[in-house]
Protein backbone atom coordinates (compact mmCIF):
# COMPACT_ATOMS: atom_id res chain seq x y z
CA UNK A 1 0.00 0.00 0.00
CA UNK A 2 1.32 3.44 -0.19
CA UNK A 3 -0.16 6.95 0.85
CA UNK A 4 0.82 10.17 -0.70
CA UNK A 5 -0.48 13.47 0.42
CA UNK A 6 0.69 16.70 -1.10
CA UNK A 7 -0.78 20.43 -0.42
CA UNK A 8 -1.05 23.90 -2.19
CA UNK A 9 -1.44 26.87 -0.02
CA UNK A 10 -0.29 30.52 -1.15
CA UNK A 11 3.02 29.81 0.18
CA UNK A 12 3.88 27.07 -1.76
CA UNK A 13 3.61 23.16 -2.15
CA UNK A 14 4.09 20.14 0.02
CA UNK A 15 5.25 16.86 -0.81
CA UNK A 16 5.09 14.15 1.62
CA UNK A 17 5.30 10.45 0.73
CA UNK A 18 5.71 6.45 2.46
CA UNK A 19 8.14 3.99 0.99
CA UNK A 20 6.42 0.66 1.79
CA UNK A 21 5.12 -1.37 -0.74
CA UNK A 22 3.58 -4.59 -0.99
CA UNK A 23 2.65 -7.71 -2.81
CA UNK A 24 0.44 -9.61 -0.18
CA UNK A 25 1.51 -9.31 3.31
CA UNK A 26 4.52 -11.16 3.06
CA UNK A 27 6.32 -9.17 0.02
CA UNK A 28 7.13 -5.97 1.66
CA UNK A 29 10.05 -3.82 0.33
CA UNK A 30 11.30 -0.31 0.65
CA UNK A 31 11.50 2.37 -2.57
CA UNK A 32 10.55 5.93 -2.20
CA UNK A 33 7.98 7.25 -4.11
CA UNK A 34 8.84 11.09 -4.72
CA UNK A 35 10.81 12.14 -7.90
CA UNK A 36 11.57 15.73 -8.90
CA UNK A 37 12.71 17.19 -11.56
CA UNK A 38 13.81 20.51 -13.03
CA UNK A 39 15.80 23.71 -13.87
CA UNK A 40 17.00 25.97 -11.31
CA UNK A 41 15.19 29.50 -11.41
CA UNK A 42 13.04 28.30 -14.94
CA UNK A 43 10.76 25.15 -13.57
CA UNK A 44 10.80 22.66 -10.21
CA UNK A 45 8.25 19.49 -10.95
CA UNK A 46 7.79 17.09 -8.09
CA UNK A 47 6.07 13.77 -8.79
CA UNK A 48 4.59 11.48 -6.05
CA UNK A 49 3.26 7.65 -6.92
CA UNK A 50 0.61 5.42 -6.10
CA UNK A 51 -0.26 1.78 -7.69
CA UNK A 52 1.32 -0.61 -9.21
CA UNK A 53 5.34 -0.54 -8.93
CA UNK A 54 6.00 -2.07 -12.09
CA UNK A 55 3.47 0.58 -14.15
CA UNK A 56 5.37 3.53 -11.76
CA UNK A 57 8.47 2.48 -12.21
CA UNK A 58 8.13 2.06 -16.19
CA UNK A 59 6.66 5.41 -16.12
CA UNK A 60 9.44 7.67 -13.89
CA UNK A 61 12.22 5.71 -16.19
CA UNK A 62 10.17 7.01 -19.49
CA UNK A 63 10.36 10.64 -17.98
CA UNK A 64 13.94 10.55 -17.29
CA UNK A 65 14.47 8.93 -20.63
CA UNK A 66 12.56 11.54 -22.51
CA UNK A 67 14.71 13.86 -20.93
CA UNK A 68 18.18 12.37 -21.40
CA UNK A 69 17.07 11.76 -24.88
CA UNK A 70 15.90 15.57 -25.24
CA UNK A 71 12.19 13.98 -27.06
CA UNK A 72 10.24 16.45 -27.83
CA UNK A 73 8.11 16.45 -25.39
CA UNK A 74 9.73 16.13 -21.68
CA UNK A 75 9.06 17.40 -18.18
CA UNK A 76 11.89 19.75 -18.72
CA UNK A 77 10.77 21.23 -21.94
CA UNK A 78 6.80 21.13 -21.71
CA UNK A 79 5.08 25.09 -21.77
CA UNK A 80 2.80 24.45 -18.60
CA UNK A 81 2.60 22.29 -15.92
CA UNK A 82 -1.12 21.16 -17.77
CA UNK A 83 1.02 20.14 -20.29
CA UNK A 84 3.17 17.75 -17.95
CA UNK A 85 0.16 16.34 -16.63
CA UNK A 86 -0.67 15.15 -19.86
CA UNK A 87 1.94 13.87 -20.66
CA UNK A 88 2.71 12.13 -17.58
CA UNK A 89 -0.79 11.15 -18.06
CA UNK A 90 -0.28 9.26 -21.53
CA UNK A 91 2.73 7.88 -20.18
CA UNK A 92 0.48 6.27 -17.69
CA UNK A 93 -2.38 4.81 -19.52
CA UNK A 94 -0.10 3.45 -21.97
CA UNK A 95 1.99 1.83 -19.86
CA UNK A 96 -0.94 0.30 -18.14
CA UNK A 97 -2.24 -0.56 -21.54
CA UNK A 98 0.49 -2.64 -22.73
CA UNK A 99 -0.49 -5.52 -19.43
CA UNK A 100 -3.92 -4.84 -19.02
CA UNK A 101 -5.41 -8.54 -19.50
CA UNK A 102 -2.38 -10.42 -20.59
CA UNK A 103 -2.61 -12.93 -17.07
CA UNK A 104 -4.51 -16.04 -18.23
CA UNK A 105 -5.95 -16.09 -15.06
CA UNK A 106 -6.42 -13.79 -12.83
CA UNK A 107 -6.38 -10.25 -13.86
CA UNK A 108 -3.33 -8.22 -11.50
CA UNK A 109 -4.47 -4.26 -10.95
CA UNK A 110 -1.42 -2.94 -12.94
CA UNK A 111 -2.91 0.24 -12.37
CA UNK A 112 -1.19 3.83 -10.94
CA UNK A 113 -2.00 6.95 -10.07
CA UNK A 114 0.44 10.44 -9.92
CA UNK A 115 0.45 13.35 -7.79
CA UNK A 116 2.44 16.23 -10.02
CA UNK A 117 3.23 19.71 -8.46
CA UNK A 118 5.41 22.43 -9.52
CA UNK A 119 5.71 25.58 -10.85
CA UNK A 120 6.91 26.64 -14.25
CA UNK A 121 8.34 30.30 -15.21
CA UNK A 122 6.23 32.84 -14.63
CA UNK A 123 3.20 30.92 -14.36
CA UNK A 124 0.92 30.02 -11.12
CA UNK A 125 2.14 26.69 -9.36
CA UNK A 126 0.06 24.26 -10.34
CA UNK A 127 -0.90 20.91 -8.31
CA UNK A 128 -2.50 17.59 -9.96
CA UNK A 129 -4.01 14.26 -9.31
CA UNK A 130 -3.29 12.09 -12.71
CA UNK A 131 -5.58 9.08 -12.56
CA UNK A 132 -4.94 5.79 -13.74
CA UNK A 133 -7.21 6.96 -17.20
CA UNK A 134 -4.56 9.90 -17.82
CA UNK A 135 -7.25 12.63 -16.88
CA UNK A 136 -6.15 14.92 -13.98
CA UNK A 137 -7.78 17.47 -11.75
CA UNK A 138 -6.15 20.32 -10.07
CA UNK A 139 -6.20 21.24 -5.91
CA UNK A 140 -7.91 24.70 -6.23
CA UNK A 141 -8.62 27.06 -2.98
CA UNK A 142 -11.67 24.88 -1.87
CA UNK A 143 -10.01 21.95 -1.77
CA UNK A 144 -6.23 22.22 -1.46
CA UNK A 145 -4.44 19.07 -1.62
CA UNK A 146 -4.49 15.73 -3.25
CA UNK A 147 -4.36 12.16 -1.40
CA UNK A 148 -3.16 8.95 -3.28
CA UNK A 149 -2.96 5.41 -2.26
CA UNK A 150 -4.70 4.87 1.24
CA UNK A 151 -6.93 8.09 1.41
CA UNK A 152 -9.42 7.54 4.03
CA UNK A 153 -7.28 7.74 7.67
CA UNK A 154 -5.58 10.80 7.10
CA UNK A 155 -8.28 13.14 5.56
CA UNK A 156 -9.82 14.00 8.21
CA UNK A 157 -6.84 16.09 10.50
CA UNK A 158 -6.85 17.81 6.60
CA UNK A 159 -10.24 18.47 6.49
CA UNK A 160 -9.84 20.66 9.26
CA UNK A 161 -6.61 22.62 9.47
CA UNK A 162 -5.52 23.43 5.62
CA UNK A 163 -6.92 26.25 4.06
CA UNK A 164 -4.67 28.22 1.67
CA UNK A 165 -3.21 30.54 4.31
CA UNK A 166 -1.69 28.02 6.23
CA UNK A 167 1.41 28.97 6.34
CA UNK A 168 3.72 26.42 3.96
CA UNK A 169 5.77 24.38 7.76
CA UNK A 170 2.48 24.32 9.30
CA UNK A 171 1.11 22.30 6.13
CA UNK A 172 3.73 19.85 5.96
CA UNK A 173 3.25 20.00 9.79
CA UNK A 174 -0.21 19.02 8.87
CA UNK A 175 0.58 16.64 6.15
CA UNK A 176 3.27 14.41 8.46
CA UNK A 177 0.05 14.21 11.51
CA UNK A 178 -1.85 12.89 8.34
CA UNK A 179 1.02 10.10 7.73
CA UNK A 180 1.05 8.92 11.27
CA UNK A 181 -2.67 8.78 11.53
CA UNK A 182 -2.29 6.33 8.26
CA UNK A 183 0.63 4.17 9.81
CA UNK A 184 -1.06 3.73 12.57
CA UNK A 185 -4.59 2.18 11.01
CA UNK A 186 -2.51 0.71 8.07
CA UNK A 187 0.10 -1.77 8.81
CA UNK A 188 1.45 -1.40 5.20
CA UNK A 189 1.89 2.40 5.04
CA UNK A 190 5.50 2.49 6.63
CA UNK A 191 8.62 4.37 6.53
CA UNK A 192 10.87 6.11 5.50
CA UNK A 193 8.82 9.05 5.04
CA UNK A 194 10.19 11.95 2.69
CA UNK A 195 8.85 15.00 2.75
CA UNK A 196 9.63 18.08 0.02
CA UNK A 197 8.40 21.75 0.27
CA UNK A 198 8.24 24.23 -2.85
CA UNK A 199 7.87 27.93 -1.76
CA UNK A 200 5.98 29.81 -4.52
CA UNK A 201 7.97 31.57 -7.21
CA UNK A 202 11.70 30.26 -5.67
CA UNK A 203 11.66 28.32 -8.72
CA UNK A 204 14.30 25.79 -7.36
CA UNK A 205 13.39 22.42 -5.41
CA UNK A 206 14.61 22.28 -1.82
CA UNK A 207 16.27 19.71 0.10
CA UNK A 208 14.22 16.15 1.00
CA UNK A 209 14.03 15.27 4.21
CA UNK A 210 13.72 11.91 5.03
CA UNK A 211 12.54 10.23 8.21
CA UNK A 212 13.66 6.77 9.31
CA UNK A 213 11.43 4.61 11.49
CA UNK A 214 13.36 5.32 14.61
CA UNK A 215 13.19 9.37 13.72
CA UNK A 216 13.85 10.67 16.93
CA UNK A 217 11.13 13.38 15.52
CA UNK A 218 8.51 11.38 14.35
CA UNK A 219 8.23 9.52 17.70
CA UNK A 220 8.23 12.76 19.26
CA UNK A 221 5.41 13.76 17.00
CA UNK A 222 3.57 10.33 17.34
CA UNK A 223 3.63 10.92 21.14
CA UNK A 224 2.99 14.51 21.52
CA UNK A 225 -0.39 13.81 18.48
CA UNK A 226 -1.52 11.17 20.85
CA UNK A 227 -1.28 12.90 23.52
CA UNK A 228 -3.10 16.28 22.05
CA UNK A 229 -5.70 14.10 21.13
CA UNK A 230 -6.18 12.48 24.39
CA UNK A 231 -6.04 15.95 26.02
CA UNK A 232 -8.71 17.34 23.47
CA UNK A 233 -11.10 14.47 24.13
CA UNK A 234 -11.24 15.06 27.77
CA UNK A 235 -11.58 18.61 27.50
CA UNK A 236 -14.95 17.63 25.24
CA UNK A 237 -18.21 18.49 26.90
CA UNK A 238 -19.66 15.50 28.89
CA UNK A 239 -21.82 13.51 26.73
CA UNK A 240 -25.34 14.37 26.53
CA UNK A 241 -28.71 11.49 25.92
CA UNK A 242 -31.63 12.24 24.92
CA UNK B 1 -22.92 4.21 3.10
CA UNK B 2 -23.77 3.14 6.95
CA UNK B 3 -21.64 3.69 9.68
CA UNK B 4 -22.03 1.95 12.68
CA UNK B 5 -19.30 1.31 16.06
CA UNK B 6 -19.69 -0.62 19.12
CA UNK B 7 -17.75 -0.55 22.41
CA UNK B 8 -17.28 -3.28 24.51
CA UNK B 9 -16.11 -1.81 28.14
CA UNK B 10 -15.27 -2.94 31.55
CA UNK B 11 -18.67 -1.28 32.33
CA UNK B 12 -20.89 -2.41 29.31
CA UNK B 13 -21.41 -1.83 25.84
CA UNK B 14 -22.11 1.02 23.51
CA UNK B 15 -24.14 0.79 20.05
CA UNK B 16 -24.23 4.05 17.77
CA UNK B 17 -25.37 3.88 14.14
CA UNK B 18 -26.42 6.67 11.63
CA UNK B 19 -29.08 6.06 9.59
CA UNK B 20 -28.42 7.25 6.17
CA UNK B 21 -29.09 4.72 3.41
CA UNK B 22 -28.24 5.50 -0.50
CA UNK B 23 -28.63 3.71 -3.92
CA UNK B 24 -26.48 5.80 -5.66
CA UNK B 25 -26.05 9.32 -5.04
CA UNK B 26 -29.80 10.83 -5.51
CA UNK B 27 -31.92 7.63 -3.34
CA UNK B 28 -31.08 8.92 0.08
CA UNK B 29 -33.19 7.70 2.48
CA UNK B 30 -33.32 7.43 6.29
CA UNK B 31 -33.71 4.06 7.88
CA UNK B 32 -32.95 3.09 11.86
CA UNK B 33 -30.28 0.29 11.76
CA UNK B 34 -30.44 -0.35 15.44
CA UNK B 35 -33.09 -3.09 16.71
CA UNK B 36 -33.29 -4.62 20.22
CA UNK B 37 -34.31 -7.51 21.47
CA UNK B 38 -34.59 -8.56 25.02
CA UNK B 39 -36.65 -9.55 28.32
CA UNK B 40 -36.15 -7.68 31.40
CA UNK B 41 -33.90 -9.28 34.01
CA UNK B 42 -32.92 -11.99 31.88
CA UNK B 43 -31.25 -10.92 28.42
CA UNK B 44 -30.76 -7.94 26.09
CA UNK B 45 -29.36 -7.88 22.73
CA UNK B 46 -28.74 -4.98 20.60
CA UNK B 47 -28.23 -5.44 16.58
CA UNK B 48 -26.88 -2.66 14.04
CA UNK B 49 -26.94 -3.36 10.23
CA UNK B 50 -24.71 -2.42 7.39
CA UNK B 51 -24.78 -3.39 3.62
CA UNK B 52 -28.20 -4.11 0.99
CA UNK B 53 -31.24 -2.71 3.08
CA UNK B 54 -33.31 -5.83 1.31
CA UNK B 55 -31.18 -8.34 3.25
CA UNK B 56 -31.01 -6.44 6.25
CA UNK B 57 -34.82 -5.94 6.37
CA UNK B 58 -35.36 -9.43 5.66
CA UNK B 59 -32.90 -10.44 8.67
CA UNK B 60 -34.54 -7.93 11.12
CA UNK B 61 -38.09 -9.11 10.22
CA UNK B 62 -36.96 -13.06 10.05
CA UNK B 63 -36.16 -12.75 13.53
CA UNK B 64 -39.03 -10.96 14.77
CA UNK B 65 -41.00 -13.42 13.06
CA UNK B 66 -39.60 -16.33 14.78
CA UNK B 67 -39.59 -14.79 18.51
CA UNK B 68 -43.54 -13.84 17.26
CA UNK B 69 -43.89 -17.64 16.10
CA UNK B 70 -42.29 -18.89 19.45
CA UNK B 71 -39.23 -21.15 16.44
CA UNK B 72 -37.41 -23.48 18.48
CA UNK B 73 -34.34 -21.12 17.77
CA UNK B 74 -35.27 -17.89 18.31
CA UNK B 75 -33.17 -14.64 19.60
CA UNK B 76 -35.39 -14.83 23.26
CA UNK B 77 -34.54 -18.50 23.36
CA UNK B 78 -31.42 -19.05 22.28
CA UNK B 79 -29.14 -20.57 25.29
CA UNK B 80 -26.09 -17.82 24.57
CA UNK B 81 -24.83 -14.71 22.46
CA UNK B 82 -22.62 -17.05 20.31
CA UNK B 83 -25.78 -18.72 19.16
CA UNK B 84 -27.30 -16.28 18.49
CA UNK B 85 -24.37 -14.65 16.41
CA UNK B 86 -24.55 -17.94 14.72
CA UNK B 87 -28.29 -17.88 14.20
CA UNK B 88 -28.42 -14.27 12.98
CA UNK B 89 -25.16 -15.02 10.59
CA UNK B 90 -27.17 -18.02 9.10
CA UNK B 91 -30.46 -16.06 8.28
CA UNK B 92 -28.18 -13.48 6.92
CA UNK B 93 -26.13 -16.23 4.97
CA UNK B 94 -29.58 -17.69 3.52
CA UNK B 95 -31.44 -14.36 2.42
CA UNK B 96 -28.31 -13.11 0.17
CA UNK B 97 -28.65 -16.64 -1.45
CA UNK B 98 -32.01 -16.57 -2.21
CA UNK B 99 -30.88 -13.64 -4.62
CA UNK B 100 -27.35 -13.42 -5.41
CA UNK B 101 -26.71 -14.51 -8.77
CA UNK B 102 -30.68 -13.29 -10.01
CA UNK B 103 -29.96 -10.11 -11.95
CA UNK B 104 -29.38 -10.68 -15.60
CA UNK B 105 -26.84 -7.93 -15.92
CA UNK B 106 -25.05 -5.97 -13.14
CA UNK B 107 -24.41 -8.40 -9.79
CA UNK B 108 -26.03 -6.25 -7.52
CA UNK B 109 -24.15 -6.51 -3.99
CA UNK B 110 -26.89 -8.31 -1.84
CA UNK B 111 -24.14 -8.92 0.99
CA UNK B 112 -24.94 -7.00 4.69
CA UNK B 113 -23.06 -7.31 7.72
CA UNK B 114 -24.54 -7.08 11.38
CA UNK B 115 -22.70 -6.18 14.97
CA UNK B 116 -24.65 -7.98 17.84
CA UNK B 117 -23.73 -7.32 21.52
CA UNK B 118 -25.21 -8.33 24.43
CA UNK B 119 -25.90 -10.45 27.40
CA UNK B 120 -27.75 -13.36 28.55
CA UNK B 121 -28.15 -14.53 32.20
CA UNK B 122 -25.38 -15.13 34.11
CA UNK B 123 -22.62 -15.08 31.02
CA UNK B 124 -20.15 -12.22 30.40
CA UNK B 125 -21.90 -9.69 27.70
CA UNK B 126 -20.11 -10.29 24.18
CA UNK B 127 -19.76 -8.34 20.80
CA UNK B 128 -19.99 -9.86 17.78
CA UNK B 129 -19.79 -8.72 14.18
CA UNK B 130 -21.36 -10.70 12.11
CA UNK B 131 -19.44 -11.23 8.38
CA UNK B 132 -21.64 -11.97 5.01
CA UNK B 133 -20.59 -15.31 4.87
CA UNK B 134 -22.47 -15.98 8.04
CA UNK B 135 -18.88 -16.57 10.61
CA UNK B 136 -18.11 -13.76 13.33
CA UNK B 137 -15.38 -12.67 15.57
CA UNK B 138 -16.09 -11.45 19.19
CA UNK B 139 -14.63 -8.24 20.67
CA UNK B 140 -11.80 -8.94 23.17
CA UNK B 141 -9.28 -6.86 25.06
CA UNK B 142 -6.98 -5.67 22.74
CA UNK B 143 -9.55 -5.30 20.33
CA UNK B 144 -12.72 -3.83 22.03
CA UNK B 145 -14.56 -2.45 19.43
CA UNK B 146 -16.47 -3.07 15.81
CA UNK B 147 -17.13 -1.21 13.20
CA UNK B 148 -19.30 -1.87 10.08
CA UNK B 149 -20.26 0.28 6.66
CA UNK B 150 -17.69 3.38 6.03
CA UNK B 151 -15.19 2.25 9.06
CA UNK B 152 -11.71 3.98 8.20
CA UNK B 153 -12.51 7.98 9.02
CA UNK B 154 -13.28 7.28 12.30
CA UNK B 155 -11.26 4.39 13.48
CA UNK B 156 -7.73 6.61 14.53
CA UNK B 157 -9.74 8.37 17.35
CA UNK B 158 -10.93 4.57 18.79
CA UNK B 159 -7.69 3.41 18.69
CA UNK B 160 -6.18 6.13 20.53
CA UNK B 161 -8.95 6.26 23.33
CA UNK B 162 -10.71 3.05 23.71
CA UNK B 163 -9.69 0.56 26.30
CA UNK B 164 -11.15 -1.78 28.55
CA UNK B 165 -11.09 0.95 31.34
CA UNK B 166 -12.74 3.41 29.66
CA UNK B 167 -15.81 4.72 31.52
CA UNK B 168 -19.25 3.44 29.81
CA UNK B 169 -20.23 7.38 28.60
CA UNK B 170 -16.55 8.36 28.09
CA UNK B 171 -17.00 5.20 25.15
CA UNK B 172 -20.14 6.54 24.32
CA UNK B 173 -18.67 10.08 23.77
CA UNK B 174 -15.79 8.18 21.30
CA UNK B 175 -18.28 6.80 19.52
CA UNK B 176 -20.09 10.41 18.90
CA UNK B 177 -16.81 11.44 17.80
CA UNK B 178 -15.70 8.71 15.44
CA UNK B 179 -19.31 9.62 13.91
CA UNK B 180 -18.63 12.90 13.58
CA UNK B 181 -15.61 12.33 11.49
CA UNK B 182 -17.16 10.21 9.29
CA UNK B 183 -20.18 12.32 9.30
CA UNK B 184 -17.82 14.95 7.96
CA UNK B 185 -15.36 13.21 5.26
CA UNK B 186 -18.57 11.00 3.78
CA UNK B 187 -21.85 12.94 2.66
CA UNK B 188 -23.90 9.39 2.40
CA UNK B 189 -23.51 8.52 6.52
CA UNK B 190 -25.84 10.84 8.24
CA UNK B 191 -28.21 11.66 11.17
CA UNK B 192 -30.51 11.06 12.95
CA UNK B 193 -27.58 9.03 15.23
CA UNK B 194 -29.11 6.67 17.42
CA UNK B 195 -27.37 6.05 20.81
CA UNK B 196 -27.76 2.79 23.21
CA UNK B 197 -26.03 2.29 25.99
CA UNK B 198 -25.97 -1.28 27.90
CA UNK B 199 -24.44 -1.78 31.48
CA UNK B 200 -22.71 -5.03 32.67
CA UNK B 201 -25.16 -7.24 34.50
CA UNK B 202 -28.23 -4.85 33.71
CA UNK B 203 -29.97 -7.36 32.07
CA UNK B 204 -31.92 -4.41 30.92
CA UNK B 205 -31.58 -2.34 27.60
CA UNK B 206 -31.11 1.44 28.46
CA UNK B 207 -33.52 4.40 26.59
CA UNK B 208 -31.92 4.84 23.00
CA UNK B 209 -30.93 8.95 22.24
CA UNK B 210 -31.96 9.77 19.02
CA UNK B 211 -29.44 12.91 17.82
CA UNK B 212 -31.21 15.01 14.62
CA UNK B 213 -29.03 16.66 12.37
CA UNK B 214 -29.98 20.15 14.49
CA UNK B 215 -29.66 18.39 18.06
CA UNK B 216 -27.56 21.40 19.98
CA UNK B 217 -25.45 18.83 21.54
CA UNK B 218 -24.37 16.98 18.42
CA UNK B 219 -23.77 20.52 17.22
CA UNK B 220 -21.61 21.49 20.24
CA UNK B 221 -19.72 18.48 20.35
CA UNK B 222 -18.95 18.76 16.75
CA UNK B 223 -17.51 22.60 17.14
CA UNK B 224 -15.74 21.04 20.61
CA UNK B 225 -13.72 18.59 18.87
CA UNK B 226 -13.01 20.69 15.58
CA UNK B 227 -11.57 23.35 18.44
CA UNK B 228 -9.69 20.96 20.12
CA UNK B 229 -8.29 19.32 17.15
CA UNK B 230 -7.16 22.91 16.13
CA UNK B 231 -5.57 23.80 19.74
CA UNK B 232 -3.65 20.29 19.68
CA UNK B 233 -2.10 21.16 16.37
CA UNK B 234 -1.30 24.45 17.41
CA UNK B 235 0.06 22.70 20.93
CA UNK B 236 3.09 20.11 18.47
CA UNK B 237 6.57 20.56 18.37
CA UNK B 238 7.36 22.94 15.40
CA UNK B 239 8.45 20.81 12.52
CA UNK B 240 11.82 19.81 11.77
CA UNK B 241 13.30 18.83 8.24
CA UNK B 242 16.78 16.52 8.26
Amino acid sequence: MTYCVSIQVNEGLVFLSDSRTNAGVDQLSIYSKMFTFGIDGERAIAILTAGNLATTQAVVKRIQRDIDELAEHNVLSLASTDAVAAYIGKLNFDQQSQHANKAAGNKPDVSASFIMGGQIGDAKPELYLIYPEGNFIAATEQTPYHQIGEVKYGKPILDRIINANTPLQEAALCALVSMDSTMRSNATVGPPIELLLYREDSLTLGARSCYERDDPYLLILHKAWEEELARGFRSLPPLVMN
